[in-house]
């Protein structure tokens, strides 16, 4: 479980990684980051968005590669299907931001990981959207189940230990599970 | 503006719509809804997620197509970039069901829509996720800002209506400016 032999772990340049942790201390400014997405309306209720550049560590960037992802409604909500529903990509998001820093936390703490894979179920009645509740059913999620399956070269403890730290530090699981303010500003044409 | 001569209003069938609505007011149980995405780990901090089937309506179903989608941290972050950030796909998450009522809500009132664009800015302060943050700095997003430009064949006030509709009865509106709980269940191998 050193990190000496070899700096990369599961893919994770650690000593970039600390550099990186050095940096932010030294200079806070750097860490204020704006994402954005660019979304078009296509027909009914399927639309596409766009992801290209954002602003961090103090100046606009570009993503490697511009990524396009779609939504839309299940025909059984008389949608046509096109893409996962709007509510599945929060499943990918809080997925994918447990796992990245899996994946970061072990490296840190010199655990090589042979598998992290994980499955997420979203329970929603629609009676909330579809305004068919008294108000005692949310619109959203009454509750999300991630189960992840962690295989690395540490015991259960300490697999489990990344785990729990990897969601203390989680992005998604914050903006999940604690409000987070969402504005909207409508331009009429 | 009226619906009757064409059943068929931004590519909303209107008639199935109400059907379906007054299908789950009789009978409320077919609203229990159970979202999934599977996720797969890839290296670093880049995984990939995969979406298939859903429960909903009683029964198990299938999308009619497979969707993989793939996260990654930004080069900046000591990740291979080699696709959006999880947070990102919040903010597509958030457009994409914002729109999707739009379009459905539009179509009840017999509004012909013609153009749905959105950008939707994240802003975050990486002094939380890093754990550089004396603990007055969230994980999460500080604030996300949705700016909806919305065109159709009705005034301002009736457009800002149909958005306003569209966001009382958001799901994803309400995952994230309201605490959603997320469970998770760690097995080691």
């Amino acid at each position: 479980m050193s990190i000496t032999a070899n700096p990369q772990v599961n893919g994770v340049d650690v000593p970039t990684l600390f550099a990186t942790l050095d940096a932010v201390r030294a200079q806070n400014e750097i860490a204020a980051f704006r994402f954005r997405a660019s979304n078009t309306w296509v027909r009914g209720t399927h639309s596409r968005s766009t992801y290209s550049g954002f602003f961090g560590a103090g100046q606009e960037m570009q993503h490697r590669h511009e990524t396009v992802v779609e939504s839309d409604h299940p025909e059984v909500l008389v949608g046509s299907d096109q893409a996962p529903t709007p509510v599945e990509y929060l499943l990918h998001a809080i997925a994918a931001c447990l796992t990245a820093g899996i994946a970061n936390v072990a490296a840190a703490r010199g655990v090589e990981l042979s598998k992290v894979s994980s499955t997420v179920e979203g329970d929603i009645d629609l009676l909330g959207i579809l305004g068919l509740s008294d108000g005692s059913v949310r619109n959203g999620y009454e509750q999300i189940k991630v189960t992840l399956h962690v295989e690395g070269d540490a015991d259960d403890a300490t697999l489990r230990g990344i785990v729990e730290q990897s969601r203390r530090r989680s992005a998604v699981y914050d903006v999940l599970t604690q409000p987070t303010p969402v504005a909207i500003e409508v331009v009429t044409g």
